[in-house]
């Protein structure tokens, strides 16, 4: 069963561009599952959405919520110790890949706490690994992984620019059709400033690599 | 020669954050050596700093403070064209090398387009390779890469968090000492989220690592 997955983690999260954002992926049907990590929970009841499952170890989350959505018998709360080795998000990824999910998009995932935003994009590499499509989305950045292919329609596009950032220590025959700065055969390593800020100039554009995995940072100005 | 070196990139600044923390961090001699990486020269103005290099292509900064400081006897000025293979804040560190920094602490690094957060963060490696202790610096993080070993003394820590994340694919032996969450020989890889909040629970604290490097990112709650 392919299912389209959205998950709302309990960064920050805008909720004007939310709500477009999945009004126009997901379009009237809205996504077939919603998982909400923690303080989540907020950005659906924000967003008129009906979880289906909540999760967390529930330490940000506001309580009277809590109550009113554990006496909501559409959603199932599944509820995690406080010291555990993964976070909410992180078991908010592994939850929807194991409900079936065929694409995933993360929302509420980004904000002020950077360790937090790096450790939510190193989750792409989970979707990336079970062969589903996952985004994480903010209202200024979609960011991807990608490992040998991809192409990004310019009519569909996030936003002006396309940074390609490695995620691997290597990413190996980088080849780029369709943008500003087009590649062939390149090789990026990390703490490489090298694919900033690319931009499509085709109706389509490719990203093939050989080796390695990257980073597609689409954003606004 | 030693030399303290402030990066003031052109990001988000938060200039109250910003003013205390150089007070604090330089005392009242200052850092001895300023560069500005394009629109960073706002920030040096906001800040009521004197630049000694201003760099970048000049793309993002008002013309109107460029002028001003072109006729700035203090500052050298050095324009590099828009189409580079590096960014401005990559350009910054490398000068700051060059000019023989014995330490770097970059702020203006960090705001709303995560594909230059990222990019940013992937700078320390420049001064982790040459020996230099770089650190990116914003109103809720700070953010250090190590490689064999680093110390963080509770009392100068930056938050109450640090977190520990992968930069490279496999990072290897770690021990941490002094942290609510001690490990003794523990590998990270990738895409986990392990190591993120961690507290310091003593005087001290102490990382190890046997191969591999770690993102050390201090945050406030």
């Amino acid at each position: 069963m392919k299912r389209k997955c959205l998950i709302i983690a309990g960064g920050e999260l805008n909720p004007e561009f939310a709500s477009c954002y999945i009004k126009e992926k997901y379009g009237s049907m809205g996504p077939e599952l919603i998982i909400t990590a923690d303080r989540g929970l907020e950005g659906a009841k924000i967003l008129g959405l009906q979880p289906n499952i909540m999760l967390g170890d529930y330490d940000s989350v506001a309580l009277e919520l809590l109550e009113e959505y554990e006496k909501n018998d559409q959603v199932v709360s599944v509820q995690y110790p406080t010291e555990k080795d993964y976070t909410d998000t992180h078991l908010a990824v592994i939850t929807a890949i194991e409900q079936g999910a065929a694409e995933i998009c993360i929302l509420g995932a980004t904000g002020s706490r950077l360790d937090h935003v790096m450790a939510n994009m190193g989750l792409l590499l989970l979707g990336l690994k079970a062969g589903i499509e996952t985004e994480l989305v903010d209202s200024n950045n979609r960011i991807r992984m990608v490992q040998k292919h991809m192409t990004i329609e310019q009519k569909n596009q996030f936003g002006s620019y396309v940074s390609l950032l490695p995620f691997t220590e290597q990413v190996k025959g980088i080849t780029l059709k369709g943008f500003k700065y087009p590649l062939n055969d390149a090789d990026f390593s990390m703490g490489m400033s090298w694919g900033i800020s690319n931009e499509i100039t085709e109706s389509m554009a490719e990203i093939k690599i050989r080796d390695g995995i990257l980073y597609v940072i689409e954003s606004k100005d």
